[in-house]
């Protein structure tokens, strides 16, 4: 497919990315997200740095195994160490080692690093480059160079800089990669470099590697490319050391969607918002809400005012269509909210509320005076479609709370002992129990649950994901006002619900009510879907 | 300061910043964070939409009481209702009667919008943009112009585009700011078309608005201010809705340290990392350990190779000198950059860790251990201080606790009763007592205070004044660890606590003894200091 490609893309996730300072991954998870690259037309994936840890060996152990149907996998390194030959030099034969078709070996550009950090002549780095890229190609590979501090050396020491570009294309390598590797050059700055480079050396193919330090890499990454780089490396969500590398996702997008350079097929950059969500996933790191393109907040609307035009006209609002990235619109219900927030709202929940507006109006009030008491129905879709179903009467109490207790006992230095005792109603049947927990909150969750189950065993498939406090009125120190979020989920879907109190227990309770009574009530509905 | 200054920038933290998810402040909050902007140099400071909420102009209210030593606050709003006059227009009447210097004022650019959306003859949107400008000139308010969705205008319909600028700028706007409000534009567009109204409109005072949905906020605000803008709007941290809007810390950040365009006193650029993490604890919105500049992680190096060479030369591997923005070098798996921390914080607390540094290893040693359970104490002077003494040996128990139990009891849908018993010795005192609170943390704090008065009547001259709960690992649900930070005061200064637990009552119990235990640890200072 390359030929149809205006620009290679080179991810380095699994190198570069583990970096990152929370970013781990085994060895099978990299051989999984390395498929799925794969699957989805990237056209090198970076596996990692087979000499500086054996886990990424064990990663090209596993790599040879599978046949990557359009990507190259390629193997880390540097070039060969100072004043040994290159056949002898342990580095370049882990890379052989590795048995990938493409091999990336980095270099150093930048003078003060030659001089002060390797401590060697200018020319021995020289010598270092051009054998170890002649010596890898000698061994059939197709090397890519990456210039590691290139922007750097060529503002310091110009020439030298070149030298070791102009080193790396006569000993053969097939792409220049051009490094920002503190991350601190400014757009400007490299399309003028980058535009410098394409002139001395017409023929060779460059590629651009940016870091975040900046809040820039998404930009110089496009600016490289508007200036003529045909490869570009990065990593998925941006994952890498210090403020992370160039983000592949972002890239991909504004140069397909926006700036029509042909990266991937546009059925895979439907996948990114996927693909973003995957790996996060497999790294364990929450998602960002905010994230360009694929966060769950990139196509938000809040405000009443807009909500109306959006719904007449999403172009007006959305600088692209959502589901471009496979992503989708969303609108809050916020304190500026109105009733066209509620229908719109309503529809997306599934929830009918008549052809007249004086059930909307009735649920705006309602929200409203909640709003006041600290209630936020932005992030608790959950405990909002309640509230809507509870109005519009299409809502059955599951239980009824007879009372419930709760201890916390603590002597000197010990933990707390923490009980629960509840007692709820079902139909006419009683159920009083109790249950101990790692807090007092925890306490009664588990409590609850233990009294729901034997009528509800559903309430199993719950997992409470998410837990947040936020203090509302600091002024009152201890007495304030607390808005408790819960994130829960079962095997289809993740719901958010609220409580609002100044006892963070109180407030605990609200949220954990509406999060069982969501799950109760939405499976009767899919139950009564399926009888239909 | 302003003569002195290349670029003006302006804060929309608290107008566009509170339309991003989760992102709310009280009257309160929105001034403590306006006043911090003052000190700091920013030169208008966008409080709220008036017309839009009542908290916003609660906020207006409270602003009026307060003089700003920088600062110009600006309210915002949009021009007048389409068909009526401007006099009669609600929306620019409470636009005056927030009383502010300067008034930001938005209209459409796109005729999209105009035909589309607000369904008005494109000549009568240029009306309501000059007779808004205009009346709100002769009320002798300095006028920003917001041209909204102008990019996206200027490419659908340049020529009504450019219309409604000058239609404002005729009108006697201040400022006319160019506005992204989609956030799809891509910087070499931004150029081109800033570039062009730099030509049409030479004499007019230029700014620029845009938004981060392209990933690209950041180097488009730069881009416009290389293109000849001398105002930039954005917020700190980015907040805003959707993607978020130009975060204005890496704006400034690579303006001034980069480009050499003034914008802030330099004292105010190292206060950056400060701002950006005291806007998040204000939010509480946890800071992102990656952001630019000012992330904990911004400046962070892996052990190993790297170390000694950062060692011998920083520059080498950091884009600029941490300090310049108030932030540090850390070096992961080395607590090298922690000691000096420790004696540098030491120094700062007035606390004597004798010349040899086995104390301040010692010290370090018990704080990682400390941040690895949760802890952080950038955000809890007291508790740090509290810990170096208690190492030092400087610290004396004031009481011991034998016990605390808290009920909290709740019958059907009445609110809970809390009631805390708590059991301490002072000496070899013993004293039991009980009290309620609206709160299990309340409860206990009411007892434990009510316990140590008659021992230290100076307990009673503390005030807490604010509260924070955040959970760490959202993964547990509501068995995951919390942290608890603790904001008290007396009639001379504030301090802060924490305390991090899986039981928030064990997490408050901590933060609430620290600071009991800083206040009567002072004042035995100040009393040994005055007996000297």
């Amino acid at each position: 497919m390359t030929d149809k490609t205006d620009v290679l893309i080179y991810d380095t996730t699994l190198r570069d990315g583990t970096q990152g300072e929370r970013v781990n991954f085994s060895a099978e998870e990299k051989l999984r997200i390395a498929q799925r690259l794969d699957e989805m037309g990237f056209h090198y994936i970076e596996g990692g740095w087979p000499g500086s840890n054996p886990k990424d060996m064990r990663f090209f152990e596993l790599g040879k195994r599978v046949r990557f149907k359009n990507a190259r996998l390629t193997a880390f390194g540097s070039t060969r160490r100072p004043n040994v030959r290159v056949e002898d030099c342990e580095n370049i034969q882990t890379l052989l080692a590795a048995d990938t078709p493409a091999v990336t070996i980095f270099g150093k550009s930048w003078d003060l690093h030659v001089t002060d950090i390797l401590t060697i002549p200018l020319e021995e780095n020289l010598a270092m480059i051009r054998e170890s890229v002649a010596y890898l190609k000698a061994n059939s590979k197709e090397v890519v160079y990456d210039a590691e501090h290139f922007f750097d050396g060529y503002k310091r020491n110009r020439d030298y800089a070149l030298s070791t570009l102009e080193m790396a294309w006569t000993a053969g390598a097939d792409f220049l990669v051009l490094c920002d590797t503190n991350g601190g050059t400014l757009p400007h700055e490299l399309t003028e470099i980058v535009t410098h480079i394409r002139k001395i050396l017409p023929e060779a193919p460059l590629g651009i590697h940016v870091h975040n330090d900046g809040d820039l890499a998404v930009a110089n990454s496009i600016a490289a490319v508007h200036a003529g780089v045909t490869m570009v490396q990065g990593t998925i969500n941006g994952y890498g050391e210090r403020c992370g590398n160039a983000d592949l996702i972002p890239i991909i997008a504004n140069l397909q969607i926006k700036m029509n350079r042909r990266c991937l097929p546009d059925a895979s950059v439907r996948q990114l918002t996927n693909l973003s969500h995957y790996i996060s996933d497999v790294a364990n790191i929450p998602p960002q809400n905010s994230r360009p393109f694929v966060g769950r907040s990139a196509f938000t609307h809040k405000g009443g005012v807009h909500v109306s035009a959006i719904l007449k006209n999403s172009a007006a609002y959305e600088h692209i269509k959502p589901e471009l990235v496979g992503n989708q619109q969303r609108v809050l219900v916020s304190d500026l909210s109105g009733k066209s927030n509620i229908e719109y709202k309503a529809r997306e929940l599934g929830i009918d509320l008549g052809t007249k507006d004086a059930m909307s109006t009735k649920i705006v009030k309602r929200i409203k005076i909640m709003e006041d008491e600290g209630y936020q129905f932005d992030a608790a879709d959950g405990s909002l479609s309640l509230l809507m179903k509870k109005i519009t009467g299409e809502f059955k109490e599951p239980f009824v709370l007879e009372c419930f207790n709760i201890i916390n006992a603590k002597t000197e230095n010990n933990p707390s002992l923490t009980q629960a005792t509840i007692k709820i109603v079902v139909g006419d049947e009683e159920e009083l129990t109790a249950a101990e927990g790692n807090g007092p909150v925890n306490a009664l969750d588990n409590a609850l649950r233990k009294a729901l189950l034997k009528f509800y065993p559903q309430i199993s498939e719950v997992h409470l994901i998410d837990f947040k406090v936020r203090t509302l009125e600091g002024a009152d120190g201890t007495a304030a006002k607390v808005r408790v979020l819960l994130d829960s989920r079962d095997d289809e879907e993740v719901w958010s619900t609220i409580g609002v109190s100044t006892n963070v227990i109180e407030a605990s309770w609200h949220a954990l009510v509406d999060s069982i009574q969501y799950k109760l009530c939405k499976d009767k509905l899919n139950k009564h879907h399926k009888e239909d």
